[in-house]
């Protein structure tokens, strides 16, 4: 990976790469610049992340207790470590982010297993949760005590409110507990063109991964107690788990503005519309052949070996599986009609 | 704690709580908005990140390797890990931020006992490395690896060049590395108007957890390697430590701004300042004694138990000693001599 | 699970729950009795354990550094804990005790994730590595670090010094140390009719779990470092682990009288007649389907799922696959034609 | 340490390093002979694991719920996991054995952080307890949570039932548990002349770590809730935790064996009675001074540093403050008055 053209002289350029190669929405620098004012006491006891934690609530119901952590990774490892024991267990999609994009952070810090089942389009369903209920009271056996998926799934689809709700029952039949990387959370509610408390709240998710940072944010995330209450003590995990903010209203802020008013949908929908865009462009060009249902705002899909390398010259983007040639085209709040058509002409003229 | 008079009509004020109390320094968000066009590599691959790296080669030498991360606990626990396996110990003064303000955070993720002194000042001296090395080479005991200063200490005191000189030596007489929580070590050179090198570097501090939330960022802090190579495997120790941030550009250019010109300087001269004023002002009231050297940007005095709550309700600040009636206040970039003024006159007000 | 009859007023009975079902092998009393004199110092500094070290020696060759614990779990978590940092990982079978019989003390104590791999026979192959060797140096991902193979297999088969020997090739090609749990090495050594280092240090062992409480003994295992030194630091690794026994010698006793003579041998060449002797016997008994190789001291079998809880209620065993209706036979150093041949009756009197 | 004479021609000589420098006592070996017949289930469902189980409840009331582990440090880290989470703390005196002999252990693996209290005679008072009671519900600070006084101390003295009483009650008044290590219960109950309930469960101990190995058994150690039930997780906790034995049986006929009659008095009773003969002899020699009182099994005493090494050569003991030229002299189940004498002989001939 290098960097990318930002510091040349022409203008800067949306890729391909990942939603989190953008920047921030500028009404979130706004928001930030709003908050600096005066002294305001230090880790999270001030109005801006009262104000914050307040429109959790408004979104996902009066009971949902969310704390603000710095990153994802500390979002995922902070929520599980707050519901389990280290015999316990954690079932998931082979290849979820906790599984495969940690480093083994949710291994270490909580000490759970990670029970994996392979999946061909990222999502998990009731069986595999039952393939792994075995050895439930054998001291020898880690023990499953959590289900986690991610909406949207690492590769792009998403659960309907139906399918999580399943889910949840399933969970909750083996006295399990969900719990939602929520990454992407919002381009799953765009698509569906839902409230976020249909996808999470009211079809049984326990516990979320509330995911700004990929959706316009400078960078914050939120762990999220929805059906579950959050443990009283889960402000010592915060705190241990190097995830509490001096600053916090920093980080409290941007929530406000993204989910005070749609910011939150606007941003959402424009990725997706753009995925949306480039996967029609693409679908029926010879040699190319999209793998996943495009549903949010990634698009997989095979094309020839032979052009990967010059398109990765003019726009940035991740081989997702070398043996297939299978890539990965991620759209963002800030992609553009030209980035996208700019970079299917770049892809066609290749392909000639 | 409560939250301040900040959403309150009257113009903002600086309370005395905590440097981290104040906000971000306008330069730092002017430089944020500056690094929000286009699309970077995540994670650190791209030229902000680059140009900040540099900064710290030329401030602290030219093999001094910088890693950014959200929050100082991260960056102590993270650096100790680095250097140290779980059957080590740290020894450092009793009361020093890993020992009392990062809730088990060090000894959690590192498994390395915290070996402490007592100290009247917060300023570890040889003779109390010295006593905690027993045991060497016996099994059922931890083996001391690292020796952790604080500069500026707890108690708002300074380590001379001179001083850390000689720590240093004695720990690399006993194969020890000295780590600095260098939460604050811009306000110790601007208290002994040295440059950043001569604290560091020079009299041989091995690894540095440097401060920039506390000197005026929006919220960063690295971890830096001086003396010692940063480990190959550092990476993955920050990914897996929670600490890798995706949309890393904006922790790296604020510290490109904050240590590309004078920022860190005037930021923590204008701190110490006012600490310096503070303390004159109050030195000769009646009933009020400071406890400690006043070196930079920390005022520790005896005053009486009666005007503690009265004063606390007009402006901010911690007891730091019930027992001795001893409290703690704190100026940061942004106090003004009108914030100090004001505070001494409520405190006179209420001593007469 | 429940107790057996040995307190019952019949003669004890050997059942075919597991090799860990038997006592200790009467030669193995006789040498903790000798022991059993004066005062020697505690911890390992004592003539005992310098005996027993220098039997692993004999077995293993020259450098082979034996460490003794308590358990099996102990010996596996602390061997890799010796030679991993916490982002590293451990690939192994599917199925591998420490996959899923050490209720998950591997992860949780050393931070390294297994990477598993499905087999139908417990046997590890090269490609099964490879598999596993992406991600490399991306930080995201955990580091493979270990192939962790068991000898015998918990599926009762065996790897030949051949297989075992292309197993090391690929790890060390790629940077990756071969650890074994040899549990039940001793069956191996003598399913093969080969000594010890010829399964092991030979082919490319670097690290290896010796297995005695299956063998016979009262309770011991041993950490043994073959083509790997022992980390200096491994006796705190030990210590810290919970697996440094006060009163070392009787630890070490046993490990001398197993392998000072052929002792080791016996006892495991007698398990594996048995096992033979089963299988022979049950082959072609009607709807019995012997599943897997019978190598050592192990008989996987599918039987009629009416006859599993009569039969269970005359002879201890474990069903091992519920689903399948297939069930494990194991034998011990104890286990008498007579035992072989009353259970055969019984099943085949279930059977008819 | 090396390697005492065991092994040479002359007679096996009893020394005074510790008690775990002893073997096992005769009836100890003999009553693991008897359970050695037959099959029986592994991992403690055994008729011998129940026995033991029974004789905890009748020493320590109906209530008591007892896990055999291997090891003391085990215990120790066992019981506190199960009672704590990783945010906690453990007050403890200054050189207790979970602070200075367990290699760091009980934080690594608990992940709490001890907080300690120097003292004059290892003996805990209430105002230690308060003097940590600090911080509480301070997300930045660990949370107190488990108090823990070793019985017999670590310098030989003993809580009186009163005194255990008046702990309990503090620990208790602040929400707090009171944790035993009880590696010497037997030795304390010995020198009170009470039964073991009058000193742990009557006077409120919640937790105790059994000590066995140091009364005389050939190795094994329990973790005993006597007024906290076990938590229903605890199995996983002691086998995650790498203590469980497969062949249980052998630990848990020990105890059977040693509090099925009297043999856990007699032989801490005979421990005491050697050691205040020892005491008694040596108090008046020139140039000594005991130090502490010798209540149990431990002389511990300040000698001349002349004699210390030529002393040493003929009998096993440890230095236990160089500085102080303070030596500790242990007696254990099978020292003999001429063991005692002969000491006392070589020391007074040394002294002229």
């Amino acid at each position: 990976m290098t960097a990318m053209d930002s510091t040349s002289g022409t203008a800067p350029r949306r890729h391909f790469a990942s939603d989190n190669n953008a920047g921030a929405h500028p009404e979130i620098l706004a928001a930030i610049a709003r908050a600096n004012q005066g002294h305001v006491t230090a880790y999270g006891d001030d109005p801006f992340t009262d104000a914050a934690r307040g429109r959790f609530r408004e979104h996902f119901g009066p009971q949902a207790e969310a704390f603000f952590v710095f990153g994802g990774t500390g979002a995922n490892v902070l929520g599980i470590q707050a519901v389990t024991l280290p015999h316990q267990a954690v079932i998931c999609p082979e290849g979820a982010h906790i599984d495969v994009d940690e480093c083994g952070a949710p291994e270490r810090f909580t000490g759970c297993k990670l029970l994996t089942v392979p999946t061909a389009d990222g999502k998990l369903r009731p069986a595999d949760i039952e393939r792994h209920l075995v050895g439930i009271g054998f001291e020898h056996h880690v023990q499953p005590r959590v289900v986690s998926i991610s909406q949207t799934t690492e590769l792009g689809t998403v659960y309907t409110p139906d399918e999580v709700r399943t889910l949840a029952a399933t969970a909750h039949r083996h006295d399990l507990l969900l719990h939602m990387d929520g990454a992407r959370l919002a381009n799953a509610a765009a698509a569906l063109n839902t409230d976020l408390r249909s996808l999470t709240t009211e079809p049984g998710v326990d516990l979320l991964s509330f995911g700004g940072t990929k959706n316009g944010l400078l960078g914050a995330e939120a762990v999220v107690f929805l059906n579950t209450p959050a443990p009283a003590h889960f402000k010592y995990v915060r705190k241990q788990g190097m995830q509490l903010a001096s600053k916090m209203r920093f980080l409290a802020v941007q929530f406000d503005a993204l989910l005070g008013g749609d910011l939150w949908r606007r941003n959402a929908a424009h990725a997706n519309a753009k995925a949306r865009r480039l996967a029609q462009a693409v679908r029926n060009l010879p040699g190319v052949r999209v793998t996943q249902k495009v549903e949010a705002n990634a698009v997989f899909a095979v094309i020839p070996p032979r052009v990967i390398t010059p398109l990765q010259q003019r726009y940035h983007f991740y081989v997702w599986n070398e043996r297939l040639s299978e890539v990965r085209w991620m759209t963002a709040f800030d992609t553009t009609d030209e980035d996208v058509d700019g970079f299917v002409a770049a892809l066609r003229e290749l392909l000639a």
